[in-house]
């Protein structure tokens, strides 16, 4: 039998998941294990668990804007600041969803051009048009894409996510299980490494 | 000119704190610098900006715990879950401040021993009572400590330093200055120690 999958969860609004998203795959690979991305909306969580956005918060909010520049060279991954941010992912999230619904492969292609739009780029993602725009750039259908995104089986592909991540215990991006075990932060990938290298320590 | 020393703030209550200090000296010792540690009280910190400790948000504060022991075994460090957590940390910190009074060398020994009682063996050390012991295990003397912390100087050697973070813009512990450029957590440990070896990038 093959080993499970990754469960990657992410918000396209954050930074870490950007970084997280460039790496994920490859690193999986190297152990055998395919992943399964779940972009998802933290707002949401953070509106049900009473919690504020740790860049929000004072004192961490400055730290955070110099550590994610400061992170990004450290990782060797272009980074420019998007004017808009943190934005609402509702749309790049449900465009995910739309293109899951035919091949996974072209979503994991997609949500990949849509961090590079937002995190390398600086673009603002949060409408519809734009999505579409980054969409086209890949070859997909925009028109399809737009007329997808509003189908309500899209839609609750996004609420199911979120609610699982939930009930997973997700509180931040990005958060990976690796046959159950959850590790939070694009840092854990050195500790989700070596859980796939040795399994449980 | 000698290179400048690095700047450690912790509280005893963070065990990411406990893993950084079992750390830091011999990283700074491996690139010629010395280490100058400054306990604090992050509960002030907290009040100060309307924040919520990690440890007690929802869904965050179970990651935690399971993060801490994972991440302990992790760094082979030992762990005991200490029965009380979060302590307050004002006696322990205090202490520190009355032993650095005469000798920086004593007060990090005081400082180590302190967080192995806590986090190696679980030891409850908000009393000053329990504090006091653990200075005796590494040769104190009990009596000038439980004296000593009452003194003005060192209650306002604690006040001053959890200011001075603030104004620094510490939100957490452990938290590490390299010649002025702040690193939160346990897990920066790694970008400290490119910094001190090539310097910003």
């Amino acid at each position: 039998m093959a080993a499970q999958p990754l469960d990657f969860y992410f918000d396209f609004a954050s930074p870490y998941g950007y970084f997280a998203a460039m790496a994920i795959d490859e690193l999986a690979a190297r152990h055998g294990r395919a992943v399964v991305w779940h972009p998802i909306l933290l707002g949401a969580v953070f509106k049900n668990t009473g919690v504020t956005a740790n860049v929000l918060r004072p004192l961490q909010g400055d730290y955070l804007r110099h550590d994610v520049l400061r992170s990004a060279r450290y990782y060797q991954l272009p980074l420019t600041w998007p004017a808009v941010m943190p934005i609402n992912a509702v749309a790049p999230s449900r465009a995910y969803y739309w293109a899951a619904t035919e091949d996974a492969d072209r979503a994991r292609a997609l949500a990949k051009a849509l961090y590079r739009a937002h995190w390398q780029e600086g673009r603002d993602i949060s409408g519809i048009a734009t999505v579409a725009d980054v969409a086209a750039g890949i070859g997909l259908d925009a028109e399809a894409l737009m007329a997808g995104v509003q189908e309500p089986a899209v839609k609750d592909a996004l609420r199911a996510a979120t609610d699982a991540a939930m009930a997973r215990g997700v509180f931040g991006s990005p958060f990976v299980f690796v046959d159950g075990e959850g590790f939070w932060g694009a840092d854990r990938l050195v500790q989700v490494e070596r859980w796939l290298a040795q399994g449980a320590w």
